[in-house]
């Protein structure tokens, strides 16, 4: 586990500036927490490390299995391959909650949380494990795109929110042509449902993989929002706001161009930098 | 199923205005969507109505659980009673996505999404279906608070998040007394995981319920974060930006002061304006 930020190399850009930079930059720390009760996985959340006890007892408390304080036994951190050590404390590292909850609890447990005796992703951290396996290859892309057609992505996105224009809070993703058109937009209270509206419309169309295409999110890119890009074969995701450091690496890894911060003229680009054509 | 903006009475105050105005606002409609395969479910995600053929499919896609179209035998928008209709469209009314795959994909669903043969959600639409039963009673907590309190939290909150300060982007939830000081602050990738970790600590330091206490969140306010806030006895949310249609529902159902688009010296009032005193 590290720790809440994470370092990283980027590549800022200015459309009016052809002098691209390199720089270190810092990104919030994305890692998976599985919760494992009596040793069976109940959960999978993606979250930042850090009060990892305080965050399995307020899940365990929001979701309805535990009342009070006085219905955990125990709630330790580890690496998930050894969970024995008997320490309790905020500062634990590891990626695995391991919770004993009074007895007599555990039975009460909703069936609908024990998904499964083998929890598939407890004790996983690095990005080829948590991955799930697409079909498409994103290094065959030869896509190019200049600087100034990504910078001008989220004016074409907001244009397109017919519901966030009236509500004034709503999640979008936008589908763009390697040259900057608007092919889809979806909105949605969920930014992953927002994506996954744009990929199912694209995989029933049959244009899956989305080559030379670029999408766009409002707000963060996740982990999740990365994998979902990488799965339908688009070769260029941006994002309004920051990535987590999980999505930068996955990003990496795959081949994918991760450009955040676009707005205002400029960009970071996190990974696959040599996609994107600093001078307009 | 309701469209994706559900009309909403709130009441909006400028805390330099003692005069507090009455209005009918726009809200993104959030609801749930069960994902059924052959009848068994293996999703369920809250969402904004629409497009829900495709937010299936696109699901199913990101999940691995497909791969092609042609993995799809049909997917059916229904209320959950009854899903032998024979339309498939995006228009269709519901809450279930009742998804048949092409023979012989079915059996070879990863285990961890078929969770329970009785989804427990699906085809539940109201607020007292959707609801975790809770221990703590909001009606009985007498706070009063001033709007002048609620409009200096988000500044207090910023100043507070360190790992913001340094990477530009992570979510964070603040609690404060019902004076306005801050008694602890969290941040994560995730809205919902910053309010667990809150929740938890408060849980595990014998502070729950969270009598006349505020809660803040930066950026939107979904179904999740008020049910968790309910949960945890905290009389008061407040969110940066907008809720969600059934986050103002269900704050009204159980009685949580619910205050939306708190910035620049105003706020909307969207549920249990009777706790906010409009003059400085």
């Amino acid at each position: 586990m590290a720790g809440r930020t994470a370092r990283r190399r980027i590549t800022r850009i200015c459309v009016d500036d052809p002098e691209v930079s390199q720089r270190a930059d810092l990104l919030a720390a994305e890692e998976p927490l599985g919760i494992r009760i009596g040793g069976r996985a109940v959960s999978l959340t993606m979250r930042t490390p850090g009060d990892d006890v305080d965050l399995t007892a307020g899940f365990l408390f929001s979701e309805g299995i535990i009342s009070s304080a006085q219905d955990i036994a125990s709630i330790r951190i580890c690496d998930g391959s050894q969970c024995d050590h008997d320490h309790e404390d905020d500062d634990a590292m590891g990626n695995v909650a391991d919770v004993t909850l009074r007895p007599g609890l555990a039975t009460e447990l909703r069936r609908s949380f024990l998904t499964s005796s083998a929890c598939g992703v407890c004790g996983k951290t690095s990005i080829a494990e948590l991955r799930v396996p697409g079909r498409f290859r994103l290094d065959e892309d030869q896509l190019q795109v200049p600087a100034g057609v990504l910078a001008g992505l989220p004016d074409a996105l907001r244009r397109a929110q017919r519901v966030f224009e009236r509500t004034g809070g709503l999640h979008a993703a936008g589908l763009f042509s390697g040259a900057g058109e608007l092919l889809a937009v979806r909105e949605d209270v969920g930014r992953h449902n927002a994506v996954d509206k744009i990929v199912g419309w694209a995989l029933r169309d049959g244009l899956l993989p989305l080559r030379g295409c670029l999408l766009l999110v409002s707000g963060r890119a996740s982990f999740e929002l990365v994998q979902k890009a990488v799965l339908a074969g688009v070769p260029v995701l941006a994002a309004v706001s920051a990535p987590s450091s999980l999505a930068a690496e996955l990003a990496e890894d795959a081949g994918l161009t991760l450009a955040g911060f676009v707005r205002g003229g400029s960009m970071n680009v996190y990974a696959g930098a040599g996609r994107v054509i600093p001078a307009r």
